[in-house]
């Protein structure tokens, strides 16, 4: 019997990462938000770039995981951001990841040292899956050059496959560029499991064969991006994309953190969840009423944690 | 009586990690390196870029701190480099380099996040400051956007010397633009130490009321960079300045890590010296013999170290 954990498809969330206002991590926010999407459908990237990942110390993040699966979260569901600068952290994240059963872990390349070449960024993921040491290690390539500045490229996705085709199997695609997510799906890797970086690729990823999505907008609109994974292949999902395109321009309109920090505050009617970690900083207050005031346009709604924005709330 | 630390002149060295083959840090060679380098009156920036500082937990850089003091290294010639990109590992390493006596720290702001607002990285070296809360902290701000990705503005400078002025005493520019250091230089900010970020830079930047300089190639050629620093009002500063130039230009023709390393471990007859951690890759055999004869034919020497590179030796 194989016991190996399933390969991940469908939608899955970079959950943002509650702070209180000493700035300290907060578990039980965190566990509410995760209960949340898991509801819509959603799988759960914690410890993604839009949860602030890089912001927190290793140890920080192995409390919260720990807190999280205290909490009733089915690991299974989890696909925690593990990757770090230093490999020895890298490798103390994932490790404990992998033992509280996570089902997978999304992997940033080591991130400080600029035009590194293929060979390091193969020993980089090599040092980690041999010192992690275990069957059970499922690891998501995490290609984000824009904010990373360090990609993983084809060739480098070949070689790893190949010399470990059972860990190695995925790629969250953010570079921004459909062209890459194309070039992947067109190499036919087997089972190898394709996420477009954001959901306004996601109809095009599933049309060539890819996965699904794993997108910051979807901590504020799941249910959505969840129907257009599920309807992809219907008459109306065409517009389906164009519904989600919208809200999505709408949050990007603003820097994304801050942007989806907000929204969450306010439908939550919890201020307290607008708390950035620094080197970011929350957005002012003309903006975030002028954020709301467009999705109300929208009839944007967070069915489950709130009916629609509160105008009058106050919002840190 | 004022008994905080003076501020650093002069030439100080990133001093590059030794690795074990097991690539755990090598605390006995770091100590030794750091002795030689103060011999050739070199200060110890200690965990810089070019001390692959990025690749190693803050724990394991706690621990290499103590080890060096243990050793008998004197904390007010060490500028550790501590900022990380979360601030909560940043304030564990520099309130544990202050702890131990260190005379500043060469602190990074968080580099994983782009495009960040000065607002945002004021906020990162404020929280800093307020948490480790100490009168003892020095911070020498570390500018390196070729890197790093992430500038420090001259505005932010000024915003953090005017908030903080006996705590954000100086910066090193490694931005490689000389025209940045100038600006600098010119807004005569009071006894705010201005470092060059390589020696290339030297006497420019003593002619114009700078510090020194941090920079890798200390590693290698402390005592003519030192002599440099010395002699810059000299009649034979120019022609010091071309030496160690041709030097540098010698050793930067290759991977700067990989090279220092190359070196240090031909001229101390340790071929373990070559290990460098991932995502970086250790020198071609071909290009080691091709540095090592480079600067045999300048009559290169490490005086203390060892008398010339034994070509006949294998590095690994």
């Amino acid at each position: 019997m194989n016991t190996s954990p399933a390969r991940f498809s469908g939608v899955l969330s970079p959950v943002v990462t509650p702070f209180n206002e000493d700035l300290s991590p907060d578990p039980k926010r965190l566990l509410a938000q995760c209960k949340w999407l898991l509801s819509q459908n959603v799988g759960l990237a914690v410890f993604g770039t839009n949860s602030e990942a890089n912001s927190m110390s290793v140890e920080e993040k192995v409390a919260l995981l720990d807190q999280l699966i205290e909490g009733g979260i089915d690991p299974l569901r989890m696909m925690p951001g593990t990757g770090c600068c230093a490999f020895t952290d890298t490798v103390r994240l994932t490790g404990h990841a992998v033992k509280l059963g996570c089902a997978g872990t999304l992997m940033l390349p080591p991130f400080y040292y600029k035009g590194v070449s293929d060979d390091g960024l193969f020993r980089s993921y090599a040092e980690v899956i041999e010192r992690v040491g275990s069957s059970d290690l499922r690891i998501y390539l995490y290609h984000i050059p824009p904010v990373a500045q360090v990609g993983i490229s084809l060739d480098l996705i070949e070689r790893l496959i190949r010399a470990y085709p059972e860990t190695v199997v995925g790629i969250k695609d953010s570079s921004g560029d459909w062209g890459n997510t194309e070039s992947m799906l067109q190499r036919g890797w087997d089972d190898f499991r394709i996420f477009a970086g954001a959901e306004s690729f996601l109809l095009q990823t599933m049309r060539r064969g890819g996965a699904g999505c794993i997108s910051a907008t979807a901590n504020i609109n799941p249910a959505a991006i969840h129907k257009l994974y599920r309807e992809w292949d219907s008459d109306h999902a065409d517009r389906l994309q164009q519904e989600v395109d919208q809200i999505r321009e709408l949050a990007l309109s603003y820097p994304m953190i801050p942007a989806l920090k907000t929204i969450v505050a306010s439908f939550t009617g919890d201020p307290e969840w607008a708390v950035v970690r620094p080197p970011l900083v929350a957005l002012p207050a003309a903006e975030r009423h002028e954020l709301l005031d467009g999705l109300r346009q929208h009839d944007f709604s967070m069915p489950g944690l709130g009916a629609e924005p509160d105008r009058q709330r106050t919002l840190r």
